[in-house]
């Protein structure tokens, strides 16, 4: 199944945003490496990618261990014959605690999927990118990612960390071509999951999947002349 | 003149942003009021977008007057018989001054320019924005939104003003259904006055004005679930 | 009434933050400069810094009239007989105000009191504080300093443009020995008028001006191998 | 060795920033807890303190074991017979790499040390605390806290997850009465290392560890109505 078409890699891919950067980014002309930790999240994505046309290869990873995610990356690259262009890194865990009972271990799982998983991932598709002079690694943020609130360490402490790497690697890697961004997502995604567990809830008040993959696929887009390195998004009616 | 087409109003125009601005608007459908403090800024943007075939409208007035702007809002929707849907804010003013030279009533026009004539035209079309439900407002910020750096009060301090009225809009207008966005533009743009100033500079350190506008465009598309409140734009090459 | 002692200017004096400031620096070895727009916000405070054997003096000035400062300035100057070594910017307007009736002559009249008054003052006495190579100016900032919240443009807006001025001095004056620091009062001061009008509201939810005073002394008193340029004062049980 | 005065602890001690803090909160009454992973950093600060005629335990512990830190927390409280009531967390390390060469294990280590230390420190301070109503947590935090420099991503994530850390423990806890602030020290410290690495570096350069630790001091004798989240040092000629 080698692909003629560039490459991009969905880390993280479940119904909600996942599958809605890889339909965006085949629509826009790509084969997707789909990986996510399990097998009954990315299978569907794949299939209705398959069924629209589209060229995907799915890959069961745990974003929180180096040598899962090496695999990954090593698969995708082997089955597809080429280096991904386009990394889009949606891995996180969602934690919400007392300090108090926020078990260390459970930070440091929560630190790898995010942080630890970026830099991985970003290391696998770098050396290529800078070979080639361009590549685009989008890095999914969220509220959390610019506040520390009470009882959210759990989320924040990766989010705030996943930012950092990012400033870090725009910082480096734009001079050499390479677009890292880092979008916030501030409020709730409108997943099947979210959506059903609130059935009253405004409809209005859920971001839209679709919307924020296109918000993602702008930023891809953007020629190297403006270049966006941090948005934020959410529903006109959020409270922010 | 009557407009059959929705208004897009500009406010700070010339041969840079303003014009990329305009044109791109135009492209997507809008007659395009024109407002600049000099006829002569404004005329060769109105020229060419005739040659195009778009509609506009450009009239003079000073940002820094609150007379001056209201009397062009009026003559603008006079003319064109509606009330604008868009608007465009990009007026400001370049200083560059020690803290000991910087002449209090130069800070006060640049205060006027900035954030008083933002707010100025900003109450001209919010009536009929919050009547329609819709409608949006983006403010041009600059590198010194975000930091004031030494030398550069009559920058930052305006610039910080303007964001702050952003924020400020944004959060009592968006639950109304107007999309209030403030845009960071952190570099030079390849104007013909700034890229025949600096003939040795790397062409790739300026920021194209049309990709500016596009990303302005894209703001201005975004449904409604998913909104950006703040963005920055920069070369890949540039050191921030 | 030559003063022997150095000087410390508060600007925006009431029966606050104002008084306390002034009794600190009294206290720490100062002869006081109050200003305030109104005679019987002053002298309540002037009177009791002289019960207490402080030395002091009292000019009323409208921090939003240029020429109503220099002149208060002047007064200073000329009555203690020498230039003062602390500037204490203590002045603002509180608005609440939909956007929609925040009528720009309020919002520069706030803009006048807040970030032209702070410049104005500063000028008045930066050329001294350059001279003698040291000096200290600390500016008062808000909750609104940092977000601009719905309905609170009049608020932000000022408080954003104060905190960029001092900044861009903070980063031009350091290095000639003048200490500049910005203080964000993120709540609701122990004023007489603030508690008499929240009977039932729990007194732990007010910043006590006194503590707070002695924050902006500690900044005063750092030595220039460590200084604070911005640090934020809440009460322990304050949301944020 | 029971203590009848109350207890701090201080986390990463050398001769710089620990050995200041030791010190002034000796001075301030407390019996010191010094926790440092090499032996040979560890005791000479503690037999100076003890020159001095304060008292203090030496504890040798690597922030990035959890059951390490946990047992010289636990060595400490028996010791000493009573929970800590201060916790100065200064454990760090400096990375400086490229992404490319940035090994994940690396990172890890360094969140270890930063952030799950901290919270493996703060968890075992804080039951006693809560139950006190009272208790104090400082953490050190850089310049690289705020901004993810390019090659720097192996001190700025971690340190801004710390940062995200102290936020959301203050939200937390300062309603518990437990102050916790980050202090972002923005320069380099006068360390006997530093400045013989750097003879010819103007001494103004460098930030004062004495000075530095008085600013924590201030910070924990802040009273509760008037608390300091975060703030600032630097040196007055630092370019920020």
């Amino acid at each position: 199944m080698v692909s003629k078409k560039p490459i991009a890699i969905v880390i993280g891919v479940g119904p909600g945003l996942g599958a809605s950067l890889a339909k965006r980014f085949a629509i826009g002309g790509y084969s997707i490496g789909l990986v996510s930790r399990k097998e009954s999240s990315v299978q569907p994505v794949q299939k209705k990618l398959e069924q629209q046309g589209h060229t995907s290869l799915s890959v069961t990873a745990d974003a929180s261990d180096i040598l899962s995610m090496k695999n990954a990356f090593h698969k995708i690259r082997t089955e597809f014959g080429s280096d991904p262009e386009v990394l889009l890194y949606n891995a996180g865990r969602f934690i919400y605690n007392s300090i108090l009972d926020l078990k260390p271990e459970t930070l440091k799982n929560a630190l790898n999927i995010s942080v630890i998983g970026g830099l991985v991932a970003s290391q696998e598709v770098l050396p290529s990118m800078i070979k080639q002079g361009k590549g685009t690694i989008l890095l999914t943020g969220a509220t959390a990612s610019l506040r520390g609130s009470a009882n959210f360490a759990g989320c924040s402490v990766p989010k705030f960390a996943l930012r950092s790497l990012s400033q870090s690697m725009a910082r480096e890697l734009g001079p050499k071509g390479i677009h890292v961004a880092h979008i916030i997502i501030d409020g709730q995604i409108n997943t099947p999951n979210q959506m059903q567990s609130q059935p009253d809830r405004d409809i209005n008040s859920f971001l839209n999947s679709d919307a924020i993959a296109e918000a993602y696929w702008q930023l891809h887009v953007q020629p190297r002349s403006t270049w966006t390195q941090e948005l934020d998004l959410r529903p006109s009616i959020e409270k922010f």
